[in-house]
């Protein structure tokens, strides 16, 4: 179970010297991830420390330590432990730090920090700042457990919100509510999610359904179904079961077509176009990234023309975004998703099941198991 | 010179029998066009029958006599005239017209009519209507002299925009203006218009000044050079002259790269995206439509992810964008473009040049001269 | 029960040539309706005849019939039978209609015809047209059993929504639809409903909470409180139990103010304002009308100035805004309200009852009672 | 003239104990203002020294040291000289201080900082921050000649403009720039602006024409027309000379009325809403604040929802607004105002016309003078 820190009395917490942290060894193709202390970092004048209680573990995490996105290394930034999707509570502040009190409750999510002085910067676009640094990619990450986090960019994690629902909030929750409202459908309208049961995908479906749009979801297995029905999905495509997705999808969309397509598994880009149909103003909207080079996503000139057709991308989410993804959580409209819960010494075994795409859901690792 | 036969009496219109008209001979990749003579058409009830005083001729007349867009033949509808850019006056009305009086100045637009009971039609996007009928294509077009059209769907002509100016505005300019608002890109942006000193391109620059857009010029030739720098674009770029064009655009464009891209001449799409540089934000709008299977649109999900792109496509304009283009005119924003006049009975020689690709600027049948 | 006819063969229509009809007397403040028999009338070639089997009875109808709205009476039109919200089904055809058949099933709505050849019309605001004509109060509204409708502007009715259903949503709860689009709230944001247990609010209750928005209302009474939790809203305050209304809004909107509130009855004009808070971004949404002169509705400059804050009116809805929202009546997410219904012998009590402001939810008159 | 410092060797500083500052005396409704020397203040960590080159005088100075916005008294912060747009050069960096070097041209804007965990500050929203510090109210402003600044709210003044025109866009141009971005008019429509021909509003009138929104001015005097009609505004409306200003508006506005009606002078609240005639989905834009219950602005609901018209404020400009609006300056389009420069010892003199209306333009004190 998630502990929620928020009875404890702040000066309860007795901090070590030493904590545990998933390391990646072998940064490449080939890495392996190990449980090994390390010491308990000094937060700078600005910055809060953070023991965290839980962090998922996100596909991103597995771009970071093989080095497929065409990035520099973590090594070249001396960063050692991924993560980015961690829950916990600020154990120690800053000496400029105003804003946090030791006890609160607090995240760690995909943006670390930026430059706070440009036009992403100043429009609540922060996650696009070219200068921005990346947890768990440009500095240390949620797979250790004592962390440092900038106390103008930690993310307060309300009440009501268990820390296992908290933890991928951080990443993919928002990521996936950002892009719907990127993507302006409106309630009534139609949203195909392709491999809408894995663990980005099931929170697009839940936060579609709190809006109002229409979740439709291509992936396959009962699991998968019960899960992605459970969460306010309207229709469910195994797509072992029909000849044609795409002509399912379509006959289900009022015989038309999508409104618009979050494709999350960069597998689904080669077919997602075909999900919007006939449908006029539809939009692709692109969130999952796929290895370096590997895909192209295409379409015809005249399709986009003749239908009024968009593409679009979205990065993340903005601290406003994660504020208000978790105020869904804390109503009890975004449910804690299907999780599978490992105990911190077993991080190792996490990592190597969604590396293998062997996961059901969202993986928890818990640091206090 | 344009005739604007505002001050001629109503009763003055006397009818004839047969009038000129451009008519496709041989449909498809080889095919002509002959001047004849034609019965004059009789309004049904719901309709205005219009004198034509001039055409445009466009790239879409070329595509629709070749019958390379993938689409049923004009001779499948019974159409043997193109042009869908005619600007006359009103000579004869339906029994049933209320909205139109006899010397009322009227054009001849891409949509004809569409179904007036779907979305599309109720929402301001009735081009996109899935049962629309193209003058010029599925109805005759703008290529004969005396055409009729549905009094509700006849673009009124306001005094102050000449005849010559109204044709091309109906087609070229309004998509532009189409295209440029859904954009959103916002004054003092940066837009870049590849064949920008093309038919079509040229009304882009122009409207995008006329909006306080940057407009960034791509394509080559003093004479286009000088005609888009009088149009209000910043910056021409010869691409003859440049050896990494994308560079030099996104020098111009504050060293980031162009807010929007809007391709006219399909030739371009394959370099498009190249011009937003690492801009966030950016949009590749759509205009131009290759030959049916000739090319796509591509990008590498990613980029759309990181930068917060999009690729989106619009169809040339509704009536309220067309109204709004000739108040351009009308206020002088929006100046006639340089334009080869040809006589009626030159018409085959506009289209085969146009055919070509050896006009620069818009091409003008007057049907009085 | 409403029937809903479309299994009925369409030739089993026979037409009579008389039916009944709410007539108004002594138009004017002391009005009264009579129900009497008048012809049956004929559908013009552009025009389908229409046989209502109910209309609901709106506020709207005693002002036209009272004519406090400071406009011509409805004597001044002919028109002698007020009513805007009727469901019923295609039995006749003018000579020129195409998109209709005899059997299928239409409604009357607020907006009867407009001029379709100006910007309103161009683009979606068709209510806004200048020359609209109103069913009810410039034409025979729904108040008589057989009445024709324009083809282009009949609204279709799905199958799935019965007709007690369908007729309110031409009128109440499409407006709503409109008023929720345009305010800009998103969902997980809040709107207020002042008089939200009233035939209108309760269907901005209904659909906000299908767009995944927040809905408080304030209102007063057990039955009213039922009828609004039952129909999705997160909150009822009634007026009579709290000290001091808005505090207890902004309480409930955490503790800062309403995203939105939408005043549908005027006499909740004065104190709207007061429900945004601190909101910043804050609207107040202009739905009722008040009798001509006797309400201005204010606020300090600096309050908007300083919580960029603002109000805004809607009129009815497009036909656009009615079929989506008869699609949200189709899924079941907006339920048919509580409905008094009366045969049609009892129109003018249902009429008195209005007038009187004694109905709680809406009113349905039943022809075939 | 004012002295752009970008060459000068940073370490040319030579900073000295005291400067020259405009302190507020008798502060309330009789207070008067003396120039004494004051401390040069030692930057906070956090914080930039700038030495400002001149600042300019506003409306909002009066109201600050008068006390007439109902809050709290400068002294109660301990705040002695007003002033909010001033334009110099960084001189001395805080510690902590990375973004800025000495010799950076830099200017003082109405938010002096905002808590940086809001909402509003994550939007791009930051001045309607609960926690907003403005300059020259709850901290020193520019009416000083060296100033502290925190160093990620500080504005970049770029190359190309210069200080006298830089300063008065930190306030009156970028708060038009946001007024009317908000107001969502697009290039072609009627922006009206009553009182156009002063500091703030010229400003409006010269970038709505940079917009291509058409501007029409309502106010009095050839000096203000000429600056009027010489910053693009298409027409000038001297209402001494008419006997109806709103029929003349409306007339000049195709006879229909405003798009937007942009207030920035409190005294034209009462008769901004006539200036709409009957546009369909107009809006009247708040700018100017009037003294605290002094005005209230209103209009009859029924006019709100037949029109789709709307009332909105804006509160000055995010530091995204106002580096846009330097970008027009950089590039000629928003060109400096006519201005009247004091030196500093007349700072009093200059004030003292701003209380009693008297000045024409805006008013710039030179520090450097």
């Amino acid at each position: 179970m998630a502990s929620t820190t928020t009875d404890t009395a702040p000066n309860a917490f007795v901090i070590p010297k030493t904590c545990k942290a998933g390391i990646v060894v072998n940064e490449g193709p080939d890495f392996s991830v190990e449980v090994r202390m390390v010491p308990v970092p000094e937060p700078a004048p600005d910055e809060v420390l953070i023991k965290l209680n839980c962090t998922g573990v996100c596909g991103s995490d597995i771009h970071y330590m093989t080095g497929d996105l065409g990035r520099p290394p973590m090594s070249h930034f001396g960063v050692k432990s991924a993560g980015h999707e961690g829950a916990g509570v600020v154990v120690k502040l800053g000496a400029n730090v105003k804003n946090w009190k030791v006890g609160d409750r607090a995240g760690i999510k995909p943006v670390w920090i930026t430059c706070q002085n440009c036009e992403q910067c100043w429009t609540g676009r922060e996650q696009h700042c070219s200068k921005v640094l990346m947890a768990g990619s440009k500095v240390t990450g949620s797979f250790q457990q004592y962390v440092t986090s900038p106390a103008s960019y930690t993310q307060a994690i309300p009440d009501g919100v268990d820390d296992y629902t908290a933890g991928p909030i951080m990443c993919s929750a928002s990521t996936m509510y950002r892009s719907l409202v990127e993507s302006g459908l409106k309630a009534g309208e139609f949203a195909v999610f392709p491999g809408g049961g894995g663990g980005v995908g099931i929170q697009g479906v839940q936060l579609a359904t709190a809006m109002g749009i229409r979740a439709i979801v291509v992936d396959s297995g009962t699991e998968k179904k019960e899960l992605c029905l459970k969460g306010g999905g309207e229709s469910f495509i195994d797509f072992r079961d029909v000849k044609d997705t795409a002509a399912e999808v379509i006959r289900l969309c009022d015989g038309i077509g999508a409104h618009g397509v979050f494709v999350t598994a960069p597998a689904a880009y080669p077919t997602a176009i075909a999900y919007v149909g006939s449908r006029v103003g539809s939009s692709v909207m692109c969130v999952g990234i796929p290895s370096a080079g590997t895909m192209t996503l295409g379409a015809e000139p005249e399709k986009f023309v003749i239908q009024n057709m968009g593409i679009k991308g979205t990065l993340v989410a903005s601290r406003a975004d994660i504020a208000r993804t978790l105020d869904f959580a804390k109503r009890g409209v975004l449910k804690p998703i299907h999780s599978v819960v490992y105990p911190i010494d077993r991080l190792p075994e996490a990592v190597e099941k969604i590396r293998k795409g062997e996961t059901v859901g969202r993986s928890i690792v818990d640091f206090n198991l």
